[in-house]
């Protein structure tokens, strides 16, 4: 059965699965202990490190190992945070990092720290100029820039990040850039002077339970919490050792394979790129065509319950994501096609694992048209009545944009429509969904937002 | 070889390890997904809390799993300071808590909280009288306890802990009771009305990266750092599922065996107890005699440097841990038998996993007089020349002790010696030494400490 869904998690690469076996026999004792269980739990210890650092860039010593990609951003953004309080309280990231940075950034807010966000274009990428000028902006002794945060490829949309060009605008400033690498460490090393860098084992098919935390030499770094002796006092609590193990192995093994899976794999989703467009009506690929990641993309389809989609594919035994407001918790869209502009309703991330064959994504393109059609033959919109106002009020998407499609047929050209809508996610498709037809997105007042019929039917 | 180092760590329980290879195939996809694959691991994980609920004695949805045992302690204390922050900045602890709780409490401290450490007595034990009465002197509004933490037992002298009566005397008082019951979970679950319970996977068998934190209904609890969905939002990060499955159903197994494993292993103490000071000229046993841990004897013996014992045990096959100044990497005792005020000098601390031999013990007996006597041979003191005063500044321990013993006999009965000593075992040893051979101990300045000859040769 394709599993699609490779940027939320990887079965366990099969390197990983025999280290990890022989480390539950050999690397279950206390690497802090002298006597000799504990001497052979350190050996251990110490070669993944060197392992795992060998495939970062840095030096073994400036690596330490966490419990999960969160756990060695939320203590990357805290050490970094803390080691320059006296510089300032600044903390510079970009509107699509991974919630982990962004909840990491709230608890600075909430401590009285500073957070400015650095917007993306539509392709969901930053300016490397317009990150460089935030940095210069900020320069007042104890009113400065702590810390600059940016992933070096989006988990949502696959957009490739200008890091190389960031860290370099960073060290001139000398502010540390720390670099959440968790979708891309499996496809190479970040490029450029980082400051320190965070990814998280199970995105390569290593094991749950394993995050890396670099932090490069002279980079000021305080731990804000209770100490610990264990992994440089950064990251407390027993090592999980034959896990560790298991991840530095595999991340081996993931790189030795990455050129050649890279080049497959991006044929793969080049396809799937070209082709959803042609297969499936007001359908909209998102992110940067050509700086991404190899093995993700995304698109979103009109009219459309990203929540059923997803089960419908589930049900035809595909694995995706979405990013669509009905499929989270808070009933808003996710925050990075927020950021990005983009349609929201019926958003699909599909994320290849390694592996993947062509006669799966064929399948996939196979069935995606019908599983969008039959979506949206099952959604009823309430029979708006024709006129020159829906009341859309209570009703998630994507029914308001629906509404709107139904009744802007229904008015002379040149006629504005209001839509009044109080879903979150309208914000974002009405404006996305007049881009995509062409109509005149006349803005919004409160919940109240204007279209102009522009072309006929 | 014969491990008898279970309290700091254990070998895979044959559970665990079935359980782990089963949900390393089943339980290796995101559970906050809605495919497939993110429901298969979503039932595991939610049928491990019920087990590991089962197992602590309380409902599912009061546990949450952490990355460790310390992972749990440092996010149960900070989330109950956070959430009683109105009532009050005091936390309380015993003097002998694990040092995740004492670095949490010196956190607490370093952001303008207060810690009061209530003290134990000579077995290690706390007095629950003396706990309530801590709780009663601190009730001013604003000015009242926040938290009280309390081992189940100790970790390094297996003395049991007086966790109900406490617990009762602090749900009277309406101050939550967080329990560590890291070293007793295994053996049968924490009675009485505490608050919060943290405890450690491999400790009982499970896999490393797993920690329990129960946090009971009714508990004032708020999370004082980035906000994460998973895991109630107590323990941000993926879930290290496979590892949870595999340390729920080992504590099940665990727990299955337990009461048999208890009488077994208490049987064995017992044995060593009563006979290490027969076959150890100047050997201590310490800890509570009947109070205690099943699995867990302490000792320590004049004369000897605790790191060339372990070392000399260690080649013989046998693997201890100790508290001694010399095994750490401050030079100083384990704060647990400062606390006691007992002998810290040639300390070992012996832990039997589940399933030691009789033959393993009697082993163990046979040699032990043996490697003693080595390590005591191989200690050269400087010839102290004789007379009143004993210049051991800057030589650590055993060898100020061994210098007191050796000129002592050469001064008349009533007469005192002084010994300089800067070494921080010195403050525990020369009266704990006192106390053993019978010698008077008339009290310290500085680094001189007065020892008045009592017993003849």
């Amino acid at each position: 059965m394709p599993y699609f869904d490779a940027a939320s998690s990887l079965p366990l690469h099969p390197v990983a699965r025999q280290a990890l076996l022989a480390a539950l026999d050999e690397g279950w004792a206390d690497p802090g202990r002298p006597h000799r269980e504990g001497r052979r739990a350190r050996m251990l210890l110490d070669a993944a490190r060197e392992t795992a650092a060998e495939a970062v860039g840095c030096r073994p010593d400036e690596l330490v190992f966490t419990p999960s990609g969160t756990a060695a951003v939320h203590a990357g953004v805290a050490g970094a945070l803390a080691g320059r309080r006296r510089t300032g309280r600044l903390l510079l990231v970009s509107a699509v990092e991974h919630s982990s940075v962004l909840h990491a950034a709230e608890a600075h807010e909430r401590t009285g720290g500073a957070v400015r966000q650095i917007p993306v274009d539509r392709t969901g990428r930053v300016s490397a100029e317009e990150y460089a000028a935030a940095l210069a902006e900020s320069r007042a002794p104890g009113e400065g820039v702590a810390l600059a945060c940016l992933q070096s490829a989006n988990h949502e949309v696959g957009t490739v990040q200008p890091v190389a060009e960031t860290a370099a605008a960073c060290a001139e400033e000398g502010v540390p850039l720390l670099v959440d690498a968790a979708q891309s460490l499996p496809w190479g090393p970040v490029e450029g002077p980082w400051a320190l860098l965070a990814a998280s084992a199970h995105k390569w098919g290593g094991p749950a339970g394993v995050g890396l935390l670099a932090v490069r030499k002279g980079t000021r770094f305080a731990v804000p919490g209770p100490a610990d002796e264990r992994e440089s006092g950064r990251s407390p609590g027993f090592e999980n050792l034959p896990a560790i193990v298991a991840a530095a192995a595999s991340l081996r093994a993931v790189r030795a394979e990455a050129e050649a899976e890279a080049a497959r794999l991006r044929a793969l989703v080049d396809r799937i790129r070209a082709r959803v467009p042609a297969l499936v009506p007001d359908a909209e690929v998102v992110g940067d065509p050509v700086r991404r990641l190899p093995h993700l993309v995304t698109f979103s389809c009109l009219y459309v319950d990203g929540e059923a989609l997803l089960h419908a594919l589930d049900a035809e035994g595909f694995a995706v994501s979405s990013g669509s407001s009905c499929t989270s918790s808070t009933l808003t869209p996710s925050h990075v096609l927020r950021a990005m502009g983009v349609l929201s309703e019926g958003n699909v991330r599909v994320s290849l694992p390694p592996g993947t064959s062509d006669a799966d994504v064929e399948r996939f393109l196979a069935l995606l048209p019908g599983a969008v059609a039959g979506v949206r033959a099952h959604i009823e919109p309430a029979a708006s009545p024709p006129g020159h106002t829906i009341d859309a009020l209570g009703k998630l998407c994507p029914l308001p944009v629906i509404e709107l499609a139904k009744v802007i047929k229904t008015v002379p050209v040149g006629t504005v429509v209001t839509v009044l809508a109080d879903d979150e996610a309208a914000k974002l498709d009405i404006p996305a969904w007049c881009e995509m037809t062409g109509h005149a997105y006349e803005g919004a007042e409160g919940s109240a937002f204007r279209v102009r019929r522009v072309t006929p039917e």
